[in-house]
């Protein structure tokens, strides 16, 4: 009898349940659920209004939406709960909510309803932008070397300036809370009743290692004596990924529909479970993850200090490992923001035509020409530069325009532009010691267009796979559930196994033209030259520009 | 009684007449003809295939129209023919033509029909260009004092450079030919009897200066011998600008209905004709002209060493000023650009519905928008860089782009772009000892486009003020007329007495906000520092990217 798992995958607007058979990685059937509330911006359920750059989220809607997709999901396959062996959690991140002792919710509690400041706060919540850059100028001053591990800076998307900002602002709400915790593992605790979290975002958003812990008390002391005990109330009872957190309890099971006892895995933050879906558990591999923006993972056994990444932790994403983070802050977007703002009626008339979507039309055009042809190109920087600049002030350009240049044109220099940048990710990675033999590739954007595909290989000048599964994210959960499961259950005993039988690349393998990739070495060097000169204050006008 | 100048102004693709009344420049009427032939890039009128790179006319589509032109604003104006005190011409050029000893073009000789080098080449003829390289080589060579008064390069757009091809390619032609004439000069000739030509062209599209004449005999040996009495193909009687070149004769008056022994003024080159009518007859007023590309004229008593400026000449524009013209090779071309293919159907719908053009709603919204606000900046060189960087291989720039970039804000940094290149142009006469107390300008889009003008104002720093005629070309050319006829038919005894009664600016004056020329100042700053970089081979990258 075929065993399965769930992994469960809750996104910024939505979460999705994919079952899977633990055999082979196949997907038996997928459910998802839109929150209802959406994200809060503007104001709580109340009507209580709320500032700028608030962005909270409602937690029965976690409850809601996992009710729903593992119903939805068992429904769907035709699985029977009993074939279930365990269940996954992945979750955004640092989305974290404060507690109380029971772990509900301070938000659900009457006295807190009104209060911005006791809700689940979303990753893209960036109110504590002040905090977060006070707390990178007391660390930076004190040589702490958790600022080494989060590229030198502190984001406001990071817990710790949040949980800064709420104890000023709102002390009340900072005594109340028993805990603030990762709404990932409060989902799992509300099922299985375990405390116990995840190793994952701590080591990610919360600057915890195993030999050092959190960040000092003379830290805290330095920062804000209100901080000085604030490490109590984060977790510290942290798994690695793969662990059974907990299983499924009897409230659990009346929501979920799962049996009493089914293990439940740790959380991990959402992108880090393409890792094990791609099949990537080792050293030498690059997971290169497309959507709105980028992100890089690549494992490797030591410590090396790589300059311009988004974050390192040992553990983090692969027990034994160190895991490394780059990322691109416009992938998708910019190609959105060309095509919904700049294509002219007679293209979407021809698309129309065609039978085609503006970006197939476009895609078509731009795949007729060759490397180099159109003279033009551009700096990927619409949203700034997360690696290996790490500049929000840094903006986007187009170069190399004549009065024949044509839409197709640009938006061949905007794929080719994030190509680029991505090479320079990888380039960086190889000269600081982490080597790179493959590329594996996943999101939405690696299935469904070749072109860029292909200019990526031609610009990385290296063999790229295309992720088989269109949900990787929840896959990889699945995967890890199959681990927590274990092979007593008919799981696996490893990450490695699980994923190598689960998850990996398909037969789509996208192979370097050298007659491209030499015209692409051309157009790099130049790309490079750009870079250095824009990006690395040889002439700082784009920030100028922005303070104008 | 009323008295009368009619300007016959030929243009690329139609020649239009205006009559004007003496008195005041009051415009009576004025009427149009479009060129049957056009011109002439893939066959003869026979046939016969053309190469890439030419274009030619038809020269009785000059005869056909000047009748028809004529004939029509004295209809349409009521005007008298013995009223009309003078007649003037002015033509694009260099377009010339090979003549018999009659004046009768070969190309309209049965023995030479069929021979596209017998024919008119257009201005825009640029199949010489490899004769035009050679000559500027040879000429720096031999450190030849007219390449200083043409910029330091030869154009194709030149005549020298054709006659040099025909006489290789063509001999027969060569040969035939008696002269070759500006197609300005040769209409005259065909209304007049007289050979007399004018100076203006001489002076800009054949190196002629009253000092040294044509370039020299030496000059021709090294260059090849088959041209050692080429000068002997060009005009030798030569007469300033507001002289009378003839009056209508038996023939002539036939053709264009106007009295026998009307004075026809000497020709001129079009946009040279906007001086008088824009009222600069003296030194310390640049005249700005916008169309689908910029010129910049502006007189001076002394010779300077002006770089990067496309020619200069003594006596050539208004006798007894050095007169100094620069340029900038993309200016309503670029607006254009963008708006035909880069706006999408929702705002062609917007414009729609409010009753405007795409560029009338571009510009309402750019209206809004304070300088610097959107945080970018562009280089205006989509088709090159005429002046003071002189250099073709140079291409657009767009700097600053942010995913919240929009249409109307790349359109004002288009606007803008245009506005720093002239200020690049300005700030060169200036620092090369030409000083510009005032900034007059003409053409459509001065009277178009206030936000244009507002901008440029702002940027330059000064008061802009607008020529009142939509005509400026025709307007300086019945000026000339005026002149031509002189005191004792009713005309002027100089230049700048009937431009100043005839031409000069209206009331329409743009003067610049100081709080915005104080932004305009720091984004000029960020402009120059681009402009130098990528301009002046800080960084080679556009014309890297053009060899690739």
């Amino acid at each position: 009898m075929a065993k399965y798992t769930i992994g469960v995958d809750f996104g910024t607007l939505s979460v999705r349940a994919l079952i899977v058979d633990v055999a082979d990685g196949r997907e038996a059937a997928c459910a998802s659920f839109d929150y209802p509330h959406a994200v809060m911006t503007d104001q709580l359920p109340s009507g209580v209004p709320l500032q700028a750059d608030w962005a909270l989220q409602h937690p029965q809607d976690y409850v809601d939406g996992l009710r729903a997709v593992v119903a939805e999901s068992l429904k769907r396959s035709g699985v029977d709960a009993k074939d279930v062996i365990g269940v996954g959690i992945d979750f955004t991140s640092s989305t974290s909510l404060p507690v109380d002792q029971d772990g509900c919710p301070l938000c659900l509690k009457t006295e807190f309803a009104a209060d911005p400041y006791a809700w689940p706060m979303l990753w893209k919540h960036h109110a504590a932008q002040s905090y977060a850059n006070r707390m990178t100028e007391v660390a930076f001053s004190r040589n702490e070397a958790f600022l080494e591990r989060c590229g030198g800076r502190i984001s406001s998307e990071m817990m710790f300036p949040r949980l800064w900002q709420i104890a000023v602002e709102a002390p009340e709400v900072y005594e109340a809370a028993d805990r603030f915790v990762e709404a990932g593992d409060w989902i799992i605790h509300q099922i299985t009743g375990s405390r116990a979290c995840s190793v994952n975002p701590a080591s990610y958003k919360l600057f915890w290692t195993e030999e050092e812990g959190y960040p000092s008390q003379a830290f805290w002391q330095e920062l804000d004596p209100r901080l000085i005990s604030v490490t109590s109330k984060v977790s510290d009872e942290l798994l690695p990924l793969g662990s059974c957190a907990g299983r499924i309890n009897a409230c659990g099971a009346t929501l979920t529909g799962l049996r009493e006892g089914t293990p439940v895995s740790v959380t991990c933050i959402d992108a880090h479970t393409a890792l094990p879906a791609a099949g990537v558990t080792e050293g030498g591999k690059l997971l290169l993850i497309l959507g709105t923006s980028a992100a890089h993972l690549v494992l490797d056994r030591d410590k090396h200090d790589v300059k311009g990444i988004l974050c390192m932790a040992k553990d983090g994403m692969m027990p034994g490992w160190y895991a490394y983070e780059a990322g691109q802050s416009c992938c998708g977007d910019h190609f959105k923001w060309f095509v919904d703002q700049y294509i002219p009626a007679a293209y979407e008339e021809e698309a129309h035509r065609q039978g085609l979507s503006v970006h197939q039309l476009l895609t078509a055009k731009a795949a007729k020409l060759r490397p180099g042809e159109s003279g033009l190109l551009a700096l990927d920087w619409w949203n700034g530069n997360r690696s290996v600049l790490m500049d929000s002030e840094l903006s986007g350009m187009f170069f190399g325009m004549t009065l024949q240049t044509r839409p197709e044109e640009i938006y061949r220099a905007l794929i080719e532009a994030t190509a680029f940048g991505t090479r320079v990710i990888v380039e960086n990675f190889e000269n600081s010691g982490i080597p790179i033999r493959e590329i594996c590739v996943c999101g939405g954007i690696a299935k469904k267009n070749p072109l860029l595909m292909q200019i990526y290989a031609d610009v990385l000048n290296r063999d790229l796979r295309i992720v088989q599964s269109d949900q990787a994210n929840a896959l990889g959960t699945a995967i890890f559930a199959a681990v927590a499961a274990g092979t007593e259950n008919g799981g696996y005993s490893s990450i490695t196994e699980a994923a190598c039988a689960m998850g990996g690349t398909g037969d789509t393998v996208y192979q370097p033209e050298s007659k491209n990739s030499r015209i692409y070495d051309m157009l790099y060097g130049e790309y490079r030259k750009l870079h250095d000169y824009f990006g690395r204050h040889g002439n700082e006008v784009m920030r100028r520009l922005k303070l104008i």
